[in-house]
């Protein structure tokens, strides 16, 4: 099944895409798609929903995040073995997590802000897995089951704040709009193996990133059982799982996204997004 | 106003601490103090409600976080000069930001767990600000009028997991219950100036931390703007703003928790805290 929440932002309401191309309203059938609303009974109640027999959507409008209101956002960082020879870093040894404030996350097609004074505006073409079922403590074995699907994501970036203005990475990754988000949560049932996705990223019209989840250093069981072992993973909780080569970091010289550019980026059964960049 | 949330962990209600000692019900006046409630419109209600009229509260039981659900939790590291002194780390140019899992929070007399495995869990008293009102590119001179009021935390924190496991803070900073906080959030009417609060932990009743808010190196206000300079600030969202010297880290030879040791923490006009140690 392919989620949804459409509607201007904070009144989004849940949808799911028809395989007819219309958007089915999901409202009459659960309240949300978020952190206060995800759940193993929830995702039962949808498999089981008739989508042929939900009202069609003539007009969705705007197409909102696919998870509300998550309660984390946790990035790995360098999850790409040639992006982190792109970046100048040694492959880590175990997973790296970083936080990204959750006010970052919005629509896939909304627009993405240039702080102000921002001189290294950068794109991460991403797989996000969404958590569907409090996690602590998982072994890989069972860590799907805690898995409730995945969401294409752009891990929005900011060099300069994120390395050169002392402390963490946090500075650099929580602005507003770093985090779009979908178009579609797309259970795993219908996923399938999350591990031989293809990926893309293109800046105005220009393929920056070609990629695929073939070449994750930590894959999906991995990353979530690690992750549980330092923090209860709840439902609605996103895990961008880092990006594979091509970002503007790593480009000789880098280059970075100015107002009026473009990043459109896609992976392989998660849809695509397209951002324009505003100033803040 | 001391404002509180007791009642069993996810089922808290709203009440406050009269000046007779008794808790008094608040639930007749707003719904929760969070971040789906918190608000100046509410804090408005607060201050003009007649606390001598509101029902005591005969057995509040459990005293849970003074903040339900707080969207995101921003602690600013190394912010006592004697305290950077003490961890070997030079004294920050800027306030250094990291994030704790919102997960992580509990009330400032649960248990603490000792994660499986730990060998490194350390304790931080610190003063938390509240933020009340959405804080974006917000300058020095008016922050204060985004900030609700302030707590008492403690930035509980595992050292091995914080900085020998690879890449950023988060993994030492996330546990489930790292992160108690009230038992009071002290309206700033009430608070006065935060910037010369006494500040104390003891562990198994020995004093370990000494100190006072005067030797903040980044105060409220600086702090506040600094931070929505980098993502949006929301009402709920809690700042603490870093610990004096004297953490188990930066005793010769080290010296951690374990389980069934307690702490005991406060700060002058924030009430005080106490936790033991259990095993995750």
């Amino acid at each position: 099944m392919k989620l949804l929440r459409y509607g201007p932002a904070g009144h989004e309401k849940p949808g799911c895409l028809h395989a007819d191309g219309t958007v089915r309203d999901l409202s009459g059938v659960v309240a949300d798609i978020s952190s206060a609303t995800l759940s193993p009974q929830m995702l039962s109640t949808l498999t089981a929903t008739d989508v042929d027999a939900l009202p069609v959507v003539a007009d969705p409008g705007r197409i909102g995040p696919c998870v509300g209101a998550p309660g984390k956002v946790l990035c790995i960082g360098l999850n790409y073995s040639d992006h982190a020879a792109e970046t100048g870093a040694t492959p880590p040894g175990q997973p790296i997590i970083f936080h990204k404030a959750t006010t970052a996350i919005c629509g896939p097609y909304d627009d993405v802000e240039l702080p102000r004074g921002s001189e290294a505006l950068d794109w991460e073409v991403e797989l996000a897995i969404v958590i569907g079922k409090k996690a602590k403590y998982v072994g890989e074995a069972e860590a799907m089951d805690y898995v409730a699907g995945f969401a294409l994501f752009n891990d929005v970036s900011e060099r300069n704040y994120q390395t050169k203005m002392e402390g963490q990475w946090t500075k650099g990754k929580s602005h507003d709009t770093f985090g779009p988000l979908g178009p579609w949560l797309v259970t795993k049932d219908e996923m399938g193996d999350p591990h031989d996705l293809a990926m893309w990223l293109d800046v105005n019209g220009e393929r920056r990133q070609t990629g695929s989840t073939s070449t994750l250093i930590f894959n999906v069981p991995t990353i979530v059982s690690y992750v549980s072992r330092f923090m209860t993973l709840m439902p609605g909780d996103v895990i961008p799982t880092g990006t594979p080569p091509g970002v503007g970091m790593g480009m000789k010289p880098p280059v970075y996204l100015k107002v009026g550019d473009t990043m459109a980026l896609g992976i392989e059964g998660l849809g695509e997004q397209k951002q324009t960049v505003v100033a803040a």
